[in-house]
């Protein structure tokens, strides 16, 4: 049976399995759903296991566990190191999804849920082909070593340990990774680029208790004034990041760089449409493809503090709290950019204010050639099953451990996204274009085949 | 017997009778609370009626229920309208709370639980000291209305239309009310100035849903930026507000109030030490005594958007909201400052956001003449229990309805607080200090005999 009609014949079950394994909450961020985290990786484990991979097994760590398996009998063969995760984003604000985060619907051809398409949906197509390859085959045209975390979305403080500790276990000719997009319908694309990413919680704090405003108001401090105070600091009117230095170890974009962005042939309107904005907005003397692609940015991510219920409260907050995140390029590094903001919130302080911080992950960019062997083989396994050559571009995400990967087993990263731009992920009714599914599976096969 | 002796051998049953009324969480801005609200009137309807007023009546509103009741039987003597409210604030945070705050506690001689200071306990003092007078003498020395509303902490919206339609039965020589401070223990007040209040609600809102700060940051607007911006526009670094026209209406601080305001000798070093802040802030040019109790205000008093929870989410936020209240002085007008602020707002809104306003409360500034005769009997009746002569103070708070029933009735408002100003009267651990209820009672039946 050719695999076309493999993978049509086994479409059913394999979507009900991948149901299955997106219905587990895997929410890595939140402690509650420790256990659910526990059944993704067991979960995994077994599928791997089901799959013919061997040496399946679940590692601990001092964080959500890391699961391994390997199939190594192709001598004289390269060896691919598969990496993805298997945990997910939190699913706030819940009331805005069609259908339940954790009950997988499929419509319109498409499979609703989160982790759909970031990362589950995407990681299960390499289980898929490599399973179909063997019971094809009986045998891999290639070494294979699996290595799953489920901290992907909290930075992967525990791969990164487990990576150094275990350089000869994951030790690879190439990494293959499939987190990423592709560039629309129809048009793959192979990510040469990602973000760094570093992330810092902010807590502002005045007097010792809210206090009335009726009674203090116009004379203490009010710990939301000063959140927002020191917030607004942190961007200028044009959309430039204020923190001194921050620009630093941002290169200048090349013509050519400019050139290879501008060929994404990113529709800005189409964009501000679909999001329903009156107007696109980022660092002036940029466009969008620049911006999101080669650009850092600062993005406040939650804000809270005060009373947040129905109807009013005259109180003077004495405790306000932010969450910022920023994205890296170049050769910029993420500790010293925490530094940097921290020293600028330090110097921006109102009077009254104590402002206390927590420094959370650190990821630093990552960037590869185009010419690479490896990925050339992924382009033509794309272009067989797609009809068209994929482009090279720069994500403006982050896989914080993509540049650990190339940089502790000198390996090339092989970035093979199969999901798209409008697939929601982090946002409510994430999805998975099933197209795209189908022929992940058979881009796999065709690249692990190719690369022997 | 005399008073002293009377309200001695009645204390344990009466702060029994007041815990009951505390204990029920009459919040008027909750509306999972409205049975509570309810529940406080007809306690208070009952608490009247034991007390000898006649012609108790609960008036239903569009919101929560006046309760009316009138002992008239001085015939040529003046009529005094006693005004007060059963409504209370919201209590988070609860965890800063020492005991529940709808758990009372008699701890080192206070009555903790929300409500007890503002204004149950002080209200429960005009109650037990009409009681007492008609149990000792069988008679009042006036005649005695009473209108107590429940939604005065959410700005008395309905207060003001039954003030309009029953300006007959509310008729009156004067209004006495309890919802104020001593100036420090032992050194009673009478309040002669109240702030006015208006407050909105802002939303911010940017693409159609929350957005992956990987795919999309950099090119974006963020709810959160938007709404930090506008917030940070409305104060200068100084600490005024920047909002145009704001002070238009605010009269000049002349030499002698200034002197007034200076002769209640504020311990602002004392101020910042009690609430543990580094340094206390306001308006530059004005004392800490003018700021709080002569100038306006801007506050915000709340603020939520994007994650809240625990870790880290990459999110770029599509909505933020905000809660902000101004008190203002002199000749402002609540909605020609909620104008004011709202053309600012749309003045200064970033591109590719958009504000929403709700409108809420407003209330008008108060001010009465110290000279006024009914104010200099409310002195002397302080002076007979505290021992000596009250100040007349401008309080920073407001009490909208105020300056209401003084247009309306055209009779004096007499202020004569009996709280605290360190009593947390709208945050955690509210509480009243029995030594003024055990005065009040006395000062108030003195107030009472000496106006007939």
């Amino acid at each position: 049976m050719d695999y076309a009609a493999y993978f049509a014949a086994n479409r059913e079950s394999q979507l009900n399995e991948l149901k299955e394994w997106v219905s587990i909450p895997s929410i890595s961020a939140q402690s509650e759903h420790k256990q659910d985290v526990n059944r993704a990786a067991e979960w995994l484990a077994e599928a791997l296991a089901r799959a013919g991979l061997e040496h399946v097994a679940i590692h601990p760590t001092a964080g959500h566990p890391i699961v391994y398996a390997d199939h190594l009998h192709a001598p004289g063969k390269p060896t691919v190191l598969v990496y993805g995760h298997y945990d997910v984003q939190p699913v706030d604000p819940l009331h805005l999804w069609q259908t339940p985060p954790f009950e997988p619907d499929i419509r319109d051809g498409k499979l609703y849920a989160r982790g759909a398409t970031d990362d589950k949906g995407q990681l299960f197509i390499h289980i898929k082909a490599i399973e179909a390859i063997l019971r094809q085959e009986g045998a891999l045209p290639v070494n294979i070593k699996v290595c799953i975390e489920g901290e992907e979305e909290i930075s992967s403080a525990n791969l990164y340990p487990f990576l150094q500790a275990n350089k000869e276990l994951l030790a690879a000719d190439a990494v293959l990774i499939s987190d990423t997009e592709l560039l629309a319908p129809g048009q793959p694309a192979i990510c040469t680029g990602l973000r760094g990413l570093c992330s810092m919680d902010i807590a502002v704090r005045t007097a010792k208790t809210d206090l009335h405003s009726g009674s203090y108001g116009g004379g203490v401090p009010n710990a939301l004034h000063a959140l927002v105070t020191l917030l607004d600091s942190l961007h200028e009117p044009d959309g430039r990041i204020a923190v001194a230095g921050f620009y630093e170890d941002v290169p200048e974009l090349s013509a050519e760089m400019k050139a290879e962005l501008a060929k994404k042939g990113v529709d800005e309107e189409g964009i501000r449409e679909r999001l329903e904005l009156d107007a696109l907005f980022g660092e002036a003397g940029y466009t969008y493809a620049e911006r999101v692609g080669a650009r850092p940015t600062l993005e406040i991510n939650g804000m809270y503090g005060g009373f947040q219920g129905e109807g009013t409260k005259t109180v003077i907050p004495c405790e306000a709290h932010a969450k910022i995140t920023c994205r890296l390029v170049g050769r910029q590094n993420p500790q010293d950019i925490l530094d940097k903001i921290e020293r600028h919130l330090r110097l921006h302080t109102p009077p009254g204010a104590k402002v206390s911080l927590v420094q959370r992950e650190k990821g630093n960019p990552f960037t590869i050639e185009p010419s690479v062997p490896v990925l050339q083989k992924a382009a033509d396994a794309y272009e067989h099953v797609y009809g068209v050559r994929p482009v090279f571009t720069k994500d403006g995400g982050s896989i914080p451990i993509v540049e650990a990967f190339a940089r502790e087993l000198t390996a090339p990263v092989v970035l093979m996204g199969f999901g798209l731009p409008t697939e929601n992920l982090h946002a409510p009714n994430e999805h998975f274009h099933l197209e795209n599914f189908d022929k992940g599976l058979l881009t796999i096969v065709t690249f692990l085949r190719r690369l022997a």
